[in-house]
């Protein structure tokens, strides 16, 4: 065991401050890395809130880290020092089941978080809010030369969830995509099915980002707050994302599918929405639900971003501004990714 | 114009009893057919009473239909006089959009209806409980000889709405699939599921009907009203087909999903259900809606339940038995659908 320098939460809903959390030693499968970067996602904000279950303290948040390989165990052949890489949502999984053996590792059921999850010794995993990290070399990733390192954090989560479901039911030239919600996902998501070739619309709330959309490469933007505008767009879309996170009208929104059209939602409203039936029967439609995805998938995710010259918009803080960080993503105060840069932890 | 002898609702939601109605002269495109047989579905009982809309009456019932050729237009050249026939679910449709031109008249948003639907003349349209009717040909389905035509009548519309998701969402060898509800459609669901080589679990309200699931084939048989029973099927089918019309509880359907499984609802519950997003997400499932088939899809069930010896299981009544089978269906007291003779109708 050794320390490392991190920012945690000391109980749940308490205030975020700068600590010292103990990571274990590196084994023969494991990398360790120096962190340079970690984006902060909402889901963080959820889970040191106890918005997503009890969890123990002190917990240090993050899974978008960006670093650089210190050390390497002797059989974690796949690295070495001085690499450039990034660790995401999830640190171990089971390497049996169906699912890691598909490369959905996800989806396997021993799944260990990044952060908040018991580990496979015993102790609580620890995030990314953090001087140094260590992890099994399988859930380790390498960053492409040409991705800027901070703007790249980002995609480690935010960047995948967009990416998988874009990727799995087609994206691409000939198809009309929207976008529901232009936030942390929704900018990514833009960026990725327009370099995927497909005709992209943003649905949000309001028009106040519209020139951003725009600027994102989006064709079209309309406000979902303004019933006329949405009555217009009966029918069209081949694929919708949503990433809302706030109550809304499943119906409507399924309304705006082609027939045979598909709507994923990666964003978790806190509450059931309510499903008629009839919205998904006529027009034969489907609704389905996406959570990051597999390690070489988020590899794959990353060539694709390096090859599109794709990171997110982002706003560099020091650790001790994330308390300030956390309110304004609340308040939905940030264009469009807070990344944490944690050069002054060790 | 000429007439023809047919069971008709003279209100909405009033007793239906034997009359006459009009049918338009065999058109240059159009098969007129002599009915044998027209199943009873729960939609017709829906319709009359008003609970999916308003329609003008008299109105005659009817999607299931079985029949004989009795003479055809000079371009309906598909069909001769003499030839055993059937009519589904819809009997016109644009023709030129992406839904008709792919093989999904269903889809069609100029679909028209087989009873109560605006036809192309501004006549409305007038189902099967009668003796004879006029189609289109395009929408005219050959029976296959083989098939009995009172117990095929119901795939015209059970059979063509549990076999088209089977097939979309690959039911079979190596797939578990589970069909939930065992009346008009799921009894068929079973039989065709089988026959496309899945291991079939029926899920049903109670254990009232196991014998019968058995004997259709189903190797498994649970009680959806024992919360026991689910417990232990958690994250087990690839698929499952939902023909539940009651309000029930979609997480717990969708927790017995594998990850990446599909669930499908052909079922239409009166009310809207309560959707979790973490219910989709966990797992990456998919929720989606099936709504029968196109026409070249019937045709291939059809051609597929003659080469399996596939029916339904019925029960047949005369055209004055009307009321008393209505009642019955909504006691769910059939196994397992009404199929009306048509013989003493003209």
């Amino acid at each position: 065991m050794f320390t490392t320098d991190a920012v945690a939460a000391p109980a749940e809903g308490a205030p975020l401050g700068i600590t010292s959390v103990a990571r274990r030693d590196v084994g023969p499968h494991d990398v360790l890395i120096d962190v340079a970067y970690c984006g902060i996602c909402h889901t963080d904000i959820h889970i040191v809130r106890g918005e997503w279950g009890p969890r123990s303290y002190p917990l240090v948040p993050g899974h978008e880290i960006i670093g650089t390989v210190v050390a390497v165990g002797a059989q974690a052949t796949r690295f070495s020092p001085g690499d450039r890489v990034g660790v995401g949502c999830m640190v171990g999984s089971c390497g049996d089941c169906a699912s890691c053996r598909s490369g959905q590792e996800q989806d396997c059921a021993a799944r260990v978080g990044t952060y908040g999850d018991p580990d496979t010794d015993g102790t609580t995993t620890q995030g990314g809010y953090a001087g140094r990290i260590v992890v099994d070399q399988h859930f380790v990733l390498r960053i492409p030369e040409g991705l800027d390192p901070a703007g790249a954090a980002p995609l480690l989560c935010a960047g995948i969830t967009m990416y998988s479901p874009l990727r799995r039911y087609g994206a691409g030239p000939g198809k009309k995509v929207a976008v529901i919600g232009l936030g942390g996902l929704g900018h990514i998501g833009v960026k990725l099915a327009v370099a995927m070739g497909a005709e992209v619309t943003v649905l949000s709330q309001t028009l106040k980002k519209r020139e951003d959309g725009i600027r994102l490469g989006a064709t079209d933007y309309h406000a979902t707050g303004d019933p006329d505008a949405l009555a217009g767009l009966g029918g069209q879309f081949d694929l919708m994302i949503s990433t809302l996170s706030a109550p809304h009208d499943l119906a409507a929104l399924l309304s705006l599918l082609t027939p045979g059209g598909t709507l994923v939602t990666v964003g978790i409203p806190p509450e059931p929405l309510a499903l008629p039936a009839f919205a998904l029967i006529m027009g034969r439609k489907t609704l389905a639900g996406s959570l990051f995805g597999g390690i070489a998938e988020t590899q794959e995710m990353l060539d694709f971003c390096a090859a599109h010259g794709i990171t997110a918009d982002i706003e560099v803080i020091t650790p001790d501004a994330i308390n300030t960080a956390y309110d304004r993503v609340l308040a939905s105060d940030v264009r469009y990714r807070f990344v944490i840069d944690t050069a002054t932890l060790s």
